[in-house]
């Protein structure tokens, strides 16, 4: 029996852990939850006798390196910063090892030690990053294969609800970490590459510098561009492009909106607000607003931030009831950020039957025997429930995936890594089909910004 | 014969050395003003046998030490973070100082040795810290004698350029660090208290926040707000205070044109600018636009900043030559501040026979007898030339005259301390009017924040 252990039974563990056990018997797999709550864990396992959960706690030495002897493979679903203890014990006892999550620098210092003693430690596996450097690479390579040449690579990713349970004006609820949401964008300007030139954009104008996007099916989007669009170039082999551009997705209009926030700083997350605790949510817009003795917040806030009357950007103010003087934010020393989260809360956490969706649209413009042409790739993936969602399921499906082609040898190249050799990428995104996760190619004219085409 | 030592003979010391000069004979002092580089302290002596000059490095111990040792009290005019060693040896050699930096860490963790050693460091003596204190206590400890409570307190320090050398649409010339005009109001939102209620603006927002400020005779000014205006509101004593705003004046327009800068993200010294220096100023300024292989730089900028065609700050951007294709960055590394420093920097610098100005203005609402009260007292000081600029004036001869009425021991309370007491303010004031830096007060009817008086 092949043993998988699986530290961390959170949210996008579901799909991770079903897949498992679906092959159990077939694979002869054995899987072992280890999570400091086990409650969501034997949930999940139900009545498998293939499966256990165990009480770990990753700083817990003991426990930690007890479970890592005993398996054959170690999944960290865990949050990133806590992957490098569990990677130090599988470099010591000799395991191979699989995360969703970006490489860090302690991992990456890792390499020669992994490498040296011939283990995998697959990283980045999962929706973004993973089906991204995935998919990317796999149209990237055929372009190459047959002797093109990429000059223009834009990805975009985004979580966002589902068509069938999207009834609010920001076309927006909160599927995943509702903090990242609320920071999204800070810590520096964007950065990135059109037509061979460097672009920069300040944290305040992310949103007002928005691309558009249309997904077949599933209507207009729109993206703000990520931090830093360069972070992959050199290993997608890019170093030729003119333009590079990675961003994030959501539905047209939802930037406009959001920009109210960034611009009165309510999404700072760098100082706390006095007396937060005590604020009603019309008090804290308050703070961010002029004082005056007899102007209305509403009045200060549409004029400060020039809204006409008609603007639906208003009324998705008002449908997050943030003038209301009897709601409270009731948390002690919050940041504007936080703050702002609650507020957010109230509106965008997804109900019972809500679904979610993963959306993603990449953009291929190469070179080839003296012409330009380009390949738009697009996947949409929607979640059945609010257990097994999409985030969960393209999180999750290719991290087990890519687990059990380590455990069958299909993947063999030692080393700290991410999936983007055909040797990973090819397998994993052929099964990725069976569960409906693929993407949709179609030729388009490049034009690259030449949107005139003169 | 009392032997002063001047560490730093830069910009703003040239006031400073005047005085003690001129005093040398009657006050029977010897000045020794040591700097790295000498040839400007040289010139300031010229042939006076009660002064001389000497190479001093602060980081060498042992010239430092000597020239410590053999002083009675030292000055230290180097910046601020270059106090400290000097600040020890003056313990250790039982030495008055004088400083008119702001109190760091360091500096107030000696405040126990120096007050067992009956020790006097006078910081923060200089205009902003120093004449602003000094002013602003004045006035409040006479509303308190007469049974006052402070209610409002405001106060507002500019860095011009004289009007009769104000040739330029923005109104203003670098007439000081011209680093710390470009990054101002950068590192966290601005804090205030406004009528009982604490108001935040973020850095983006702050040039559009500004308030208005009229001077006798010298027209209107604006203001954007400090950091943080509750820094001295237990210094001060005004902890029941209920508004309380500290900010940076301009003359009226400047920052709604400055804010182009901070909106396009040009003022930003986080990150290095790829290439720049090779960019022309059009190149720089076409970073943080979107790419287009026909719109001009010009349009693209109006465009994104919604600038109208007959919009003064088009003038205004237009005549720092910002979209000029010839002039070149030409630093290596630049941020996006390094080179929009050297851009106005071509249009701002001050002409040699171009003369500064500074400027305050403080606002103290108070109570009495239950009534409201409000007094407004402004200060203007106008350089002579570019050696004895109002700079090098307001913050030149406190210090010097601190030190002398710590020679002659009219100021006897030891440690380290700030101008905020009526043995040190009452003086050093009195003195000031003699060389025509005196505060006009007028009684005004106290509206607070209600200008309509309802």
């Amino acid at each position: 029996m092949r043993k998988i252990l699986v530290i961390g039974s959170g949210k996008s563990s579901s799909y991770l852990i079903k897949y498992f056990l679906d092959k159990a018997e077939s694979e002869n797999l054995h899987i072992t939850i280890g999570d400091i709550n086990i409650e969501n864990a034997q949930k999940l396992i139900g009545q498998n006798p293939r499966a256990n959960a165990i009480v770990l706690d990753v700083f817990n030495e003991k426990s930690r390196t007890e479970a890592i002897k005993n398996s054959d493979i170690v999944v960290s679903m865990l949050p990133a910063r806590f992957h490098i203890e569990v990677a130090k014990d599988c470099v010591t006892y000799g395991k191979n090892m699989v995360t969703a999550s970006y490489v860090s620098k302690e991992m990456q210092a890792l390499n020669e030690a992994v490498t040296e003693k011939g283990l995998i430690f697959m990283n980045e596996i999962g929706v973004d990053p993973g089906i991204d450097h995935m998919s990317a690479m796999q149209v990237i390579d055929n372009i190459r294969d047959k002797g093109g040449e990429i000059i223009l690579f834009e990805s975009f990713t985004g979580g966002l609800v589902a068509p069938e349970s999207d009834n609010n004006l920001w076309n927006y609820k909160f599927t995943w970490n509702p903090r990242n949401v609320v920071v999204a964008g800070q810590g520096g300007a964007a950065k990135f590459l059109q037509e061979g030139t460097y672009k920069y954009i300040p944290y305040h104008r992310l949103f007002r510098r928005t691309e558009f996007l249309e997904v077949e099916g599933y209507g207009r989007f729109e993206a703000y561009a990520n931090r830093d669009s360069l972070k992959y170039q050199q290993a997608y082999g890019l170093d030729n492009a003119k333009t590079l551009y990675r961003g994030t997705m959501r539905r047209v209009g939802y930037s406009r909106a959001w920009q109210m926030f960034v611009l009165l700083g309510m999404t700072d997350d760098s100082y706390t607000i006095d007396d937060s605790e005590n604020m009603s949510y019309r008090d804290y817009i308050n703070a961010f607003l002029p004082y005056s003795p007899t102007d209305s917040v509403e009045l200060k806030f549409r004029h400060q931030l020039k809204i006409d009357q008609d603007d639906i950007v208003w009324e998705k103010l008002e449908e997050l009831d943030i003038f209301s003087a009897t709601k409270m934010i009731g948390i002690k020393q919050a940041t504007p950020a936080q703050a702002l989260q609650k507020i957010l809360m109230d509106t965008w956490t997804l109900n019972e039957d809500d679904k979610d969706m993963i959306v993603m649209y990449h953009k291929f413009g190469y070179q080839l025997y003296g012409k330009k042409h380009q390949i738009d790739a697009t996947m949409v993936c929607i979640g059945d429930d609010q257990t097994y969602t999409a985030m969960a399921k393209t999180v999750g499906l290719p991290v087990a995936i890519a687990t059990l082609a380590i455990l069958n040898e299909k993947i063999t190249t030692p080393g700290v890594q991410i999936p983007i050799t055909k040797e990973v990428y090819e397998p994993i995104l052929r099964e990725l089909e069976d569960y409906g996760i693929e993407f949709h190619e179609k030729e388009v004219p490049y034009f690259g910004y030449n949107a005139l085409n003169i």
